[in-house]
Order: C-alpha cells, then structure tokens, then sequence
C-alpha cells in the first residue's frame, strides 16, 4: 500500500505542519520540509493544500473548531452563568494543555501576515469568542449582584466584561509561553487557580 | 554628512528591525531588509551586528533592560508589598502600551528559535522577572493575612503566587494581541481593571 493511501487525512498534514512550524519557525520551513516529514511527494501535498499560507490558515480555522467543539457547545448547554464560566475556563484550559492538540491551538498566536480575506476570517472567529467569554462575565456579574445587592453594589462594576475577557483569554493563551509538561503546574491545579483568580476577580 | 554618521545608534537599528520583523515576519526579512530601511549599506549594517540573530537576541534583550529599567527598579524603591504590586501593574502595562517601544517589547514573544546560547540568556531574565513578580504577590498575600488572619484563613492559599505570576504576566502581555491604538481600553482604563482584577483574585 503506498504511502500517500495512509496520510489520507488532512488533520495529519495540518498537525505534523505546525509542529515543523514550531520547530523551525513558519517562513523558515518549505512545502518540501512538510512533504518530507509526511513521507508525500511534493505533488501529494499540493494536492491537499496549494500553499503554505492554505496550510496555516487551515490550522488556525482547526483550532477555532477545537474552540467551538470542545469549549462552545458544551458551555452553552449548561444552564447556571456561574457553572457556564467555571466549565469555560476548565475547557479552554483542557484545550490548550492537550498534548495531541496543542502544537494545533499554538498556531492561532503565530503572528506571519496571512492574506487579508483569510486572516479576516481567523481573526472574525477570534472576535466572536471574545464576546462569547464577554456575555458570560457580563451574565456572572448580573446574576450575583441579584444575589447579593448590597455586595454588589461596593464591589461590581470596577472590573468591566470586556476588560475581564482579554485578562482571563491573555492568562490561558499565554500558557504556552511557560508550559512545562513536566513542571508543577499542570490542569489540575492550573484549573481550581485560574478559577479562583478569574471569580475572585470579577465578583 | 554621510547617512551612516545619522544612524550612529544601536537603538534605531534594533526599532527598525523590530518593526519590519512583525510587519513581514521574522523570516522574511533579510538583512538587506533592514539596511535599505534605514538607507544603510549592508557593510554598515553589519558594522553594528554580525547577524539577524543578533539584532533578534539584542532587540529581546533591550526589551528586558526596558523592564528592568521602567519597571524592576522603581518598583523596587517602593516600600509598602501592596503600593509595590500596584506599581508593577501599572508600569509593566505602561511599557506594554508605549508607542515607543511597543514594537521592541512584542518581539519578546517571538518564538523563532535563537541559538541556544543567546536563548538561555533571554530566558534566564524573563525566568528573574517572573520570580520577582512571584515573590511581590506572596509578599501582599503574608502582608493581607497579617492585617486581618481570619478572613486570610478562609481566603488565602487557594491562588498560589507562582499561578497568579503567570495569569498576572499573561494577561498584560498577550494585550498586544488584541490592542487598537483606537479602541476603547487604554492604559488609563486598563490600569485600574487589571489592578482590580489581580488584587481581587489573589486575595
């Protein structure tokens, strides 16, 4: 069976890609490195994607539908604000910690200037996650300050939606930058942090 | 007078490659790049630095005297844990912010790999500064459970000062990610809400 019949999927170019592009950085890495680590020919990988520029959008667009399958839909189905942002948090970590996914999630934060219309459509995703996490600060705070409207009134609204959301995506995309597998912090104690961090800071 | 006499500082070199550096790509900038940038022969150019991954190492590295000298030292001046991480915050984000050196800071968070030399030196400064900041957040935390040990018994201990260094550094610099000059969070709204933020997640 030749090869290029096992490397039938585009999730295992896209992946071994932006391990390479981690690697060796994104400009310094050719069509034909990504070719040889797969074991395709030239025109096997050119019949998948056309260009690397295709490559790294399309692993910036798999790693919005990571975001949307493994963080979005399930927060959505679950019904109390406070739970929705506890499970945001936890999943998103859960995301970036992945071993399988993270040379994946990495991509979103390599700054190569991609065409306008593709990189308008990576960056119109982003958007729309910031205000997914924005609406759900937004609703944590509401619903305490029903619960307690006398706290609430000292202490809501020194921190706003919007603000909160760039701090809680900057703590967890960050991650990456420090990320040992084999340091002390890891999901399982990164989790109840952040956690705490993140409602200690916006209640 | 020749051009060259003009360009007779480090700096400006190390500003006009950081700032082809993130408009092309590291990668995709040569050294000719550079020279013709500043109306420099090449010669010229390499009079000053040998190579790009010098001008790469020295442009991190003058992104760390920045922090050590806008940040690390006044903060250092101040006595009282919680007046110290305060300023921290709002200095460290001043940096971040400046038009001046915005370009120079970015660059820290390149992730094209240097040689490992020149690698171990910029880590082994932002691996000093991240303890630094460790060390100011258990400091405010010892101080806090002193002014009042019960609330400190129930509170304290949940957000460890190594986990709110990280969120801490993540959150001020994954900003340029999504800072608009224009936009509505400036420093002088962003100073108080991450200040809020930290110091009510940390304590």
């Amino acid at each position: 069976m030749p090869r290029e019949a096992i490397v039938d999927s585009r999730q295992e170019i896209l992946r071994t890609a932006a391990r390479l592009f981690q690697q060796r950085g994104y400009d310094a890495t050719s069509m034909n490195d990504v070719a040889a680590a797969l074991k395709l020919s030239k025109g096997g990988l050119y019949h998948h994607f056309q260009s690397k520029d295709e490559i790294l959008f399309e692993i910036m667009n798999h790693a919005m539908e990571l975001t949307q399958e493994r963080v979005i839909a399930p927060v959505r189905s679950i019904a109390g604000p406070e739970e929705r942002l506890r499970a945001l948090i936890r999943l998103h970590l859960e995301v970036v910690l992945s071993p399988r996914d993270r040379e994946i999630t990495v991509m979103l934060h390599e700054n190569h200037p991609l065409p306008p219309a593709l990189r308008k459509r990576i960056n119109a995703r982003k958007k729309e996650y910031i205000h997914f996490v924005e609406n759900l600060i937004a609703d944590v705070q509401k619903a305490d300050s029903q619960k307690d409207p006398h706290r609430s009134s000292q202490t809501t609204g020194r921190v706003s939606p919007r603000a909160a959301a760039f701090a809680l995506l900057g703590m967890i995309n960050w991650i990456y930058q420090w990320y040992k597998p084999e340091g002390e912090l890891q999901a399982n104690n990164l989790i109840p942090q952040f956690t705490a961090l993140v409602f200690g800071g916006i209640l």
